[in-house]
Protein backbone atom coordinates (compact mmCIF):
# COMPACT_ATOMS: atom_id res chain seq x y z
CA UNK A 1 0.00 0.00 0.00
CA UNK A 2 3.02 2.15 -0.86
CA UNK A 3 2.64 5.86 -1.54
CA UNK A 4 5.53 7.45 -3.23
CA UNK A 5 5.54 11.11 -4.51
CA UNK A 6 8.25 12.81 -6.65
CA UNK A 7 9.65 15.81 -7.12
CA UNK A 8 11.77 17.32 -10.19
CA UNK A 9 12.28 20.89 -11.42
CA UNK A 10 9.85 21.77 -14.19
CA UNK A 11 12.48 21.57 -17.53
CA UNK A 12 13.67 19.09 -20.04
CA UNK A 13 11.50 16.81 -21.65
CA UNK A 14 10.61 16.76 -25.43
CA UNK A 15 10.11 20.69 -25.15
CA UNK A 16 11.91 22.16 -22.27
CA UNK A 17 8.99 22.16 -20.36
CA UNK A 18 9.27 19.16 -18.21
CA UNK A 19 8.45 15.85 -18.59
CA UNK A 20 6.80 14.42 -21.11
CA UNK A 21 3.75 12.10 -20.36
CA UNK A 22 5.19 9.03 -21.65
CA UNK A 23 8.32 10.07 -18.93
CA UNK A 24 6.42 10.19 -16.26
CA UNK A 25 4.39 6.93 -17.40
CA UNK A 26 8.04 5.26 -17.42
CA UNK A 27 8.44 6.71 -13.71
CA UNK A 28 5.28 5.46 -12.75
CA UNK A 29 6.01 2.02 -13.70
CA UNK A 30 9.42 1.60 -12.87
CA UNK A 31 8.99 3.15 -9.09
CA UNK A 32 5.64 0.58 -9.27
CA UNK A 33 8.22 -2.35 -10.07
CA UNK A 34 10.84 -1.63 -7.79
CA UNK A 35 8.59 -1.46 -4.95
CA UNK A 36 6.92 -5.05 -5.91
CA UNK A 37 10.32 -6.56 -6.79
CA UNK A 38 12.32 -5.55 -3.58
CA UNK A 39 9.16 -5.39 -0.85
CA UNK A 40 6.75 -7.48 -2.84
CA UNK A 41 4.19 -4.48 -2.44
CA UNK A 42 0.89 -4.92 -4.85
CA UNK A 43 1.03 -2.67 -7.60
CA UNK A 44 -2.86 -2.51 -7.46
CA UNK A 45 -2.77 -0.53 -4.35
CA UNK A 46 0.83 1.82 -5.10
CA UNK A 47 0.28 5.49 -5.82
CA UNK A 48 2.51 7.62 -7.62
CA UNK A 49 2.00 11.15 -7.18
CA UNK A 50 4.54 13.27 -9.35
CA UNK A 51 5.33 17.12 -9.13
CA UNK A 52 6.86 19.91 -11.29
CA UNK A 53 8.21 22.42 -9.72
CA UNK A 54 9.32 25.84 -11.28
CA UNK A 55 12.44 26.38 -11.14
CA UNK A 56 12.64 29.31 -9.46
CA UNK A 57 10.91 27.54 -6.64
CA UNK A 58 13.64 25.24 -5.83
CA UNK A 59 16.66 26.24 -4.00
CA UNK A 60 20.04 24.20 -3.23
CA UNK A 61 23.11 25.77 -2.03
CA UNK A 62 21.33 28.55 -0.69
CA UNK A 63 20.53 29.51 -4.52
CA UNK A 64 17.48 29.05 -6.82
CA UNK A 65 18.40 26.01 -9.01
CA UNK A 66 19.21 28.15 -12.09
CA UNK A 67 21.37 30.78 -9.57
CA UNK A 68 23.37 27.84 -8.47
CA UNK A 69 23.75 26.51 -11.87
CA UNK A 70 25.47 29.73 -12.98
CA UNK A 71 27.73 29.65 -10.07
CA UNK A 72 28.92 25.96 -10.37
CA UNK A 73 29.66 26.38 -14.10
CA UNK B 1 -3.25 22.17 15.76
CA UNK B 2 -3.57 19.91 13.42
CA UNK B 3 -2.53 20.30 9.27
CA UNK B 4 -3.85 18.14 6.78
CA UNK B 5 -2.89 17.61 3.15
CA UNK B 6 -5.83 16.58 0.66
CA UNK B 7 -4.31 15.45 -3.07
CA UNK B 8 -6.80 14.74 -5.57
CA UNK B 9 -6.79 14.07 -9.28
CA UNK B 10 -8.35 17.31 -11.10
CA UNK B 11 -11.32 16.25 -12.72
CA UNK B 12 -14.87 15.90 -12.12
CA UNK B 13 -16.38 19.37 -10.70
CA UNK B 14 -19.29 21.35 -12.17
CA UNK B 15 -17.25 21.63 -15.19
CA UNK B 16 -14.87 19.06 -15.59
CA UNK B 17 -11.90 20.31 -14.72
CA UNK B 18 -11.59 20.00 -10.56
CA UNK B 19 -13.67 20.50 -7.42
CA UNK B 20 -15.52 23.69 -7.38
CA UNK B 21 -14.54 26.30 -4.63
CA UNK B 22 -17.64 25.44 -3.13
CA UNK B 23 -17.32 21.49 -3.05
CA UNK B 24 -13.45 22.35 -1.96
CA UNK B 25 -15.31 24.75 1.34
CA UNK B 26 -17.10 21.52 2.02
CA UNK B 27 -14.11 19.50 2.59
CA UNK B 28 -12.04 22.28 4.33
CA UNK B 29 -15.38 22.50 6.70
CA UNK B 30 -15.80 18.47 7.08
CA UNK B 31 -12.08 17.89 8.15
CA UNK B 32 -12.01 20.51 10.84
CA UNK B 33 -15.45 19.56 11.94
CA UNK B 34 -14.00 15.70 12.02
CA UNK B 35 -11.13 16.31 13.98
CA UNK B 36 -12.76 18.72 16.32
CA UNK B 37 -14.93 16.01 17.09
CA UNK B 38 -13.09 13.16 17.13
CA UNK B 39 -9.98 14.89 19.00
CA UNK B 40 -11.27 17.98 20.43
CA UNK B 41 -8.61 20.17 18.11
CA UNK B 42 -9.58 23.76 18.08
CA UNK B 43 -10.92 24.77 14.61
CA UNK B 44 -9.38 28.25 14.83
CA UNK B 45 -5.63 26.31 14.62
CA UNK B 46 -6.58 23.68 12.17
CA UNK B 47 -5.10 24.12 8.59
CA UNK B 48 -6.19 22.59 5.29
CA UNK B 49 -4.39 22.50 2.48
CA UNK B 50 -6.05 20.84 -1.21
CA UNK B 51 -3.66 19.88 -4.17
CA UNK B 52 -5.13 19.13 -7.36
CA UNK B 53 -2.82 16.48 -9.20
CA UNK B 54 -3.30 16.25 -13.13
CA UNK B 55 -4.35 12.95 -14.14
CA UNK B 56 -0.64 11.99 -16.81
CA UNK B 57 1.07 12.95 -12.72
CA UNK B 58 -1.25 10.22 -10.79
CA UNK B 59 -0.32 6.84 -11.09
CA UNK B 60 -1.70 3.54 -9.55
CA UNK B 61 -1.46 -0.20 -11.13
CA UNK B 62 2.09 0.83 -12.77
CA UNK B 63 -0.07 2.68 -15.06
CA UNK B 64 -1.06 6.58 -14.88
CA UNK B 65 -4.61 7.03 -13.76
CA UNK B 66 -6.51 7.44 -16.98
CA UNK B 67 -4.34 3.82 -18.35
CA UNK B 68 -5.58 2.34 -15.28
CA UNK B 69 -9.24 3.12 -15.78
CA UNK B 70 -9.22 1.61 -19.38
CA UNK B 71 -7.72 -1.59 -18.17
CA UNK B 72 -10.08 -2.20 -15.41
CA UNK B 73 -13.14 -1.67 -17.21
CA UNK C 1 -7.85 8.23 -5.69
CA UNK C 2 -7.46 10.29 -3.28
CA UNK C 3 -4.60 11.00 -0.81
CA UNK C 4 -4.85 12.41 2.79
CA UNK C 5 -2.21 13.22 5.13
CA UNK C 6 -3.26 14.20 8.68
CA UNK C 7 -0.55 15.25 11.12
CA UNK C 8 -1.37 15.71 14.66
CA UNK C 9 0.30 16.57 17.43
CA UNK C 10 1.29 13.50 20.01
CA UNK C 11 -0.69 13.98 22.98
CA UNK C 12 -4.23 14.00 24.23
CA UNK C 13 -5.84 10.17 23.75
CA UNK C 14 -6.74 7.99 26.65
CA UNK C 15 -3.41 8.21 28.55
CA UNK C 16 -2.63 11.56 27.17
CA UNK C 17 -0.03 9.87 24.90
CA UNK C 18 -1.84 10.48 21.78
CA UNK C 19 -4.98 9.21 19.57
CA UNK C 20 -5.63 5.63 20.46
CA UNK C 21 -6.80 3.42 17.90
CA UNK C 22 -10.13 3.83 17.57
CA UNK C 23 -9.77 7.31 17.53
CA UNK C 24 -7.70 7.02 14.36
CA UNK C 25 -9.97 4.45 12.53
CA UNK C 26 -12.89 7.16 13.38
CA UNK C 27 -10.72 9.96 11.70
CA UNK C 28 -10.14 7.27 8.62
CA UNK C 29 -13.73 6.59 8.47
CA UNK C 30 -14.77 10.00 8.46
CA UNK C 31 -12.53 11.61 6.22
CA UNK C 32 -13.07 8.53 3.59
CA UNK C 33 -16.92 9.24 4.07
CA UNK C 34 -16.50 13.17 3.15
CA UNK C 35 -14.25 12.48 -0.26
CA UNK C 36 -17.27 9.99 -1.01
CA UNK C 37 -20.03 12.54 -0.41
CA UNK C 38 -18.55 15.47 -1.31
CA UNK C 39 -16.57 14.53 -4.52
CA UNK C 40 -17.77 11.18 -5.28
CA UNK C 41 -14.51 9.32 -4.95
CA UNK C 42 -14.39 5.96 -4.63
CA UNK C 43 -13.32 4.50 -0.75
CA UNK C 44 -11.58 1.30 -2.29
CA UNK C 45 -9.07 4.35 -3.74
CA UNK C 46 -9.03 6.37 -0.62
CA UNK C 47 -5.34 6.56 1.03
CA UNK C 48 -5.29 7.86 4.41
CA UNK C 49 -2.09 8.99 6.24
CA UNK C 50 -1.93 9.59 10.08
CA UNK C 51 1.23 11.31 11.82
CA UNK C 52 1.71 11.78 15.42
CA UNK C 53 4.61 14.78 15.52
CA UNK C 54 6.51 14.96 19.03
CA UNK C 55 5.53 18.47 20.40
CA UNK C 56 9.13 19.61 20.69
CA UNK C 57 8.74 19.35 16.68
CA UNK C 58 5.53 21.70 16.48
CA UNK C 59 5.86 25.31 16.03
CA UNK C 60 3.33 28.20 15.87
CA UNK C 61 3.38 31.73 16.91
CA UNK C 62 7.76 31.75 16.73
CA UNK C 63 7.37 28.90 19.60
CA UNK C 64 6.94 25.23 20.15
CA UNK C 65 3.89 24.28 20.80
CA UNK C 66 4.08 23.79 24.76
CA UNK C 67 5.84 27.14 25.07
CA UNK C 68 3.25 29.11 22.68
CA UNK C 69 0.50 27.72 25.31
CA UNK C 70 1.98 28.99 28.07
CA UNK C 71 2.45 32.97 26.46
CA UNK C 72 -1.22 32.43 25.27
CA UNK C 73 -2.82 31.37 28.65
CA UNK D 1 21.16 16.99 3.71
CA UNK D 2 18.08 19.09 4.95
CA UNK D 3 14.93 19.32 2.94
CA UNK D 4 13.18 22.36 3.49
CA UNK D 5 9.09 22.76 2.10
CA UNK D 6 7.51 25.99 2.48
CA UNK D 7 3.83 26.36 1.76
CA UNK D 8 2.29 30.02 1.47
CA UNK D 9 -0.87 31.44 -0.07
CA UNK D 10 -0.59 33.05 -3.67
CA UNK D 11 -1.31 36.00 -2.62
CA UNK D 12 0.68 39.59 -2.33
CA UNK D 13 4.09 40.40 -3.87
CA UNK D 14 4.89 42.98 -6.23
CA UNK D 15 1.86 42.30 -8.28
CA UNK D 16 -0.38 40.88 -5.61
CA UNK D 17 -0.46 37.27 -7.25
CA UNK D 18 2.56 35.65 -5.40
CA UNK D 19 6.30 36.24 -3.78
CA UNK D 20 8.81 37.80 -7.12
CA UNK D 21 11.32 35.74 -7.28
CA UNK D 22 13.53 37.76 -5.67
CA UNK D 23 11.70 36.85 -2.42
CA UNK D 24 11.66 33.66 -3.16
CA UNK D 25 15.36 33.71 -3.00
CA UNK D 26 15.28 35.84 -0.01
CA UNK D 27 13.70 32.52 1.66
CA UNK D 28 15.84 30.16 0.28
CA UNK D 29 19.08 31.79 1.16
CA UNK D 30 17.59 32.33 4.85
CA UNK D 31 16.64 28.99 5.52
CA UNK D 32 19.36 27.84 3.81
CA UNK D 33 22.11 30.21 6.29
CA UNK D 34 19.46 28.95 9.60
CA UNK D 35 20.23 25.19 8.78
CA UNK D 36 23.44 26.21 8.18
CA UNK D 37 23.91 28.06 11.99
CA UNK D 38 22.05 26.11 13.90
CA UNK D 39 22.99 22.76 12.87
CA UNK D 40 25.82 22.33 11.03
CA UNK D 41 24.32 21.86 8.17
CA UNK D 42 26.03 22.14 4.46
CA UNK D 43 24.35 24.49 2.24
CA UNK D 44 25.61 22.32 -1.34
CA UNK D 45 23.05 19.67 0.51
CA UNK D 46 20.58 21.59 1.80
CA UNK D 47 16.82 21.69 -0.47
CA UNK D 48 14.04 23.90 -0.49
CA UNK D 49 10.84 23.17 -2.18
CA UNK D 50 8.23 26.47 -2.37
CA UNK D 51 4.70 25.48 -3.09
CA UNK D 52 2.23 28.47 -3.44
CA UNK D 53 -1.39 27.51 -2.41
CA UNK D 54 -4.23 28.99 -4.18
CA UNK D 55 -6.51 30.88 -1.70
CA UNK D 56 -9.18 28.76 -1.99
CA UNK D 57 -7.70 25.88 -1.59
CA UNK D 58 -6.16 26.45 1.87
CA UNK D 59 -8.77 26.51 4.51
CA UNK D 60 -8.28 27.29 8.63
CA UNK D 61 -11.49 27.85 11.10
CA UNK D 62 -13.15 25.57 8.74
CA UNK D 63 -13.28 28.43 6.33
CA UNK D 64 -11.59 28.89 3.00
CA UNK D 65 -8.85 31.62 3.70
CA UNK D 66 -10.63 34.54 1.98
CA UNK D 67 -14.03 33.78 4.49
CA UNK D 68 -12.42 33.16 7.12
CA UNK D 69 -10.68 36.61 6.55
CA UNK D 70 -14.02 38.66 6.21
CA UNK D 71 -15.55 36.52 9.11
CA UNK D 72 -12.17 37.53 11.82
CA UNK D 73 -12.07 41.19 10.95
CA UNK E 1 17.49 17.74 -8.37
CA UNK E 2 14.90 15.28 -7.84
CA UNK E 3 13.29 14.62 -4.04
CA UNK E 4 11.71 11.48 -3.71
CA UNK E 5 9.32 10.17 -0.40
CA UNK E 6 8.44 6.15 -0.52
CA UNK E 7 5.64 6.01 2.54
CA UNK E 8 5.39 1.95 3.10
CA UNK E 9 3.51 0.42 5.91
CA UNK E 10 5.64 -0.62 8.76
CA UNK E 11 5.88 -4.89 8.30
CA UNK E 12 7.15 -7.15 6.47
CA UNK E 13 11.10 -7.47 5.90
CA UNK E 14 12.81 -10.28 7.71
CA UNK E 15 11.74 -9.90 11.37
CA UNK E 16 8.28 -8.74 10.20
CA UNK E 17 8.65 -5.16 11.81
CA UNK E 18 9.64 -3.57 8.53
CA UNK E 19 12.13 -3.53 5.73
CA UNK E 20 15.78 -3.87 6.26
CA UNK E 21 18.49 -1.42 5.77
CA UNK E 22 19.39 -3.23 3.12
CA UNK E 23 15.86 -3.39 1.40
CA UNK E 24 16.27 0.30 1.96
CA UNK E 25 18.92 0.47 0.03
CA UNK E 26 17.61 -1.33 -2.71
CA UNK E 27 14.81 1.32 -2.91
CA UNK E 28 17.15 3.87 -2.74
CA UNK E 29 19.33 3.09 -5.67
CA UNK E 30 16.49 1.86 -7.55
CA UNK E 31 14.85 4.88 -7.33
CA UNK E 32 17.86 6.96 -8.23
CA UNK E 33 18.70 4.96 -11.27
CA UNK E 34 15.13 5.64 -12.67
CA UNK E 35 15.34 9.27 -12.17
CA UNK E 36 18.55 8.97 -14.20
CA UNK E 37 17.54 6.62 -16.93
CA UNK E 38 13.83 8.59 -17.29
CA UNK E 39 14.90 11.91 -17.24
CA UNK E 40 18.86 11.92 -16.98
CA UNK E 41 18.67 13.48 -13.64
CA UNK E 42 22.25 13.65 -11.57
CA UNK E 43 22.56 10.78 -9.03
CA UNK E 44 24.59 13.55 -6.82
CA UNK E 45 21.48 15.51 -6.28
CA UNK E 46 19.01 12.83 -5.70
CA UNK E 47 17.44 12.69 -2.62
CA UNK E 48 15.43 9.81 -1.08
CA UNK E 49 13.06 9.61 1.81
CA UNK E 50 11.75 6.55 3.43
CA UNK E 51 8.78 6.42 6.29
CA UNK E 52 7.52 3.28 7.73
CA UNK E 53 3.64 4.10 9.18
CA UNK E 54 2.57 2.05 11.92
CA UNK E 55 -0.61 0.09 10.70
CA UNK E 56 -2.63 1.75 12.72
CA UNK E 57 -1.69 4.98 11.08
CA UNK E 58 -2.52 3.63 7.66
CA UNK E 59 -6.48 3.90 6.45
CA UNK E 60 -7.72 2.33 2.98
CA UNK E 61 -11.24 1.33 2.26
CA UNK E 62 -12.66 3.75 5.26
CA UNK E 63 -10.28 1.54 7.42
CA UNK E 64 -7.30 0.83 9.09
CA UNK E 65 -4.98 -1.45 6.52
CA UNK E 66 -5.10 -4.63 9.40
CA UNK E 67 -9.28 -4.11 9.24
CA UNK E 68 -9.45 -3.71 5.97
CA UNK E 69 -7.49 -6.71 5.04
CA UNK E 70 -9.89 -8.82 7.11
CA UNK E 71 -12.77 -8.01 5.48
CA UNK E 72 -11.35 -7.92 2.05
CA UNK E 73 -10.21 -11.83 2.82
CA UNK F 1 -0.80 31.18 7.16
CA UNK F 2 2.65 29.85 6.13
CA UNK F 3 3.06 25.88 6.78
CA UNK F 4 6.84 24.77 6.51
CA UNK F 5 8.18 20.97 6.62
CA UNK F 6 12.24 20.53 7.88
CA UNK F 7 13.11 17.45 7.84
CA UNK F 8 16.95 16.41 8.53
CA UNK F 9 18.89 13.36 9.05
CA UNK F 10 18.64 12.29 13.04
CA UNK F 11 22.67 13.14 14.29
CA UNK F 12 24.29 15.21 15.31
CA UNK F 13 22.80 17.45 18.56
CA UNK F 14 24.43 17.50 22.06
CA UNK F 15 24.39 13.49 22.07
CA UNK F 16 24.77 12.93 18.81
CA UNK F 17 20.97 11.55 18.60
CA UNK F 18 19.29 14.36 17.00
CA UNK F 19 19.31 18.27 17.83
CA UNK F 20 17.93 19.24 20.99
CA UNK F 21 14.53 20.48 21.60
CA UNK F 22 16.47 24.21 22.03
CA UNK F 23 17.76 23.81 18.66
CA UNK F 24 14.57 22.77 17.18
CA UNK F 25 12.97 26.09 19.08
CA UNK F 26 15.62 28.20 17.51
CA UNK F 27 14.98 26.63 13.80
CA UNK F 28 11.33 26.82 14.74
CA UNK F 29 11.83 30.90 15.65
CA UNK F 30 14.06 31.47 12.80
CA UNK F 31 11.91 30.46 9.72
CA UNK F 32 8.71 32.22 11.50
CA UNK F 33 10.88 35.59 11.61
CA UNK F 34 12.13 34.64 7.70
CA UNK F 35 8.47 34.19 6.90
CA UNK F 36 7.70 37.46 8.59
CA UNK F 37 10.03 39.86 7.44
CA UNK F 38 10.30 38.27 3.76
CA UNK F 39 6.46 38.24 3.50
CA UNK F 40 5.05 40.17 6.16
CA UNK F 41 3.17 36.63 7.04
CA UNK F 42 1.72 36.79 10.55
CA UNK F 43 3.87 34.44 13.03
CA UNK F 44 0.32 33.88 14.97
CA UNK F 45 -0.99 31.48 11.64
CA UNK F 46 2.34 30.08 10.84
CA UNK F 47 3.30 26.58 11.13
CA UNK F 48 6.32 25.04 11.49
CA UNK F 49 6.85 21.02 11.87
CA UNK F 50 10.33 19.19 12.20
CA UNK F 51 11.14 15.72 11.14
CA UNK F 52 13.86 13.78 11.99
CA UNK F 53 15.08 10.83 9.64
CA UNK F 54 16.94 8.01 10.70
CA UNK F 55 19.90 7.35 8.93
CA UNK F 56 18.82 4.32 6.63
CA UNK F 57 15.58 6.05 5.12
CA UNK F 58 17.30 9.14 4.13
CA UNK F 59 19.59 8.11 0.33
CA UNK F 60 21.72 10.59 -1.65
CA UNK F 61 24.23 9.27 -4.88
CA UNK F 62 22.17 6.32 -5.08
CA UNK F 63 23.58 5.05 -1.20
CA UNK F 64 22.05 5.43 1.95
CA UNK F 65 23.53 8.66 3.38
CA UNK F 66 26.18 6.76 5.64
CA UNK F 67 27.37 4.70 2.60
CA UNK F 68 27.29 7.92 0.67
CA UNK F 69 29.69 9.79 3.23
CA UNK F 70 32.09 6.67 3.51
CA UNK F 71 32.66 6.89 -0.36
CA UNK F 72 32.85 10.65 -1.19
CA UNK F 73 35.88 11.40 1.81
Amino acid sequence: MPYVNIKVTREGGPDGTGPSANQKAQLIIGVTDLLHNVLGKNPATTFVVINEVPLEDWGVGGLPVQEHRKQTL
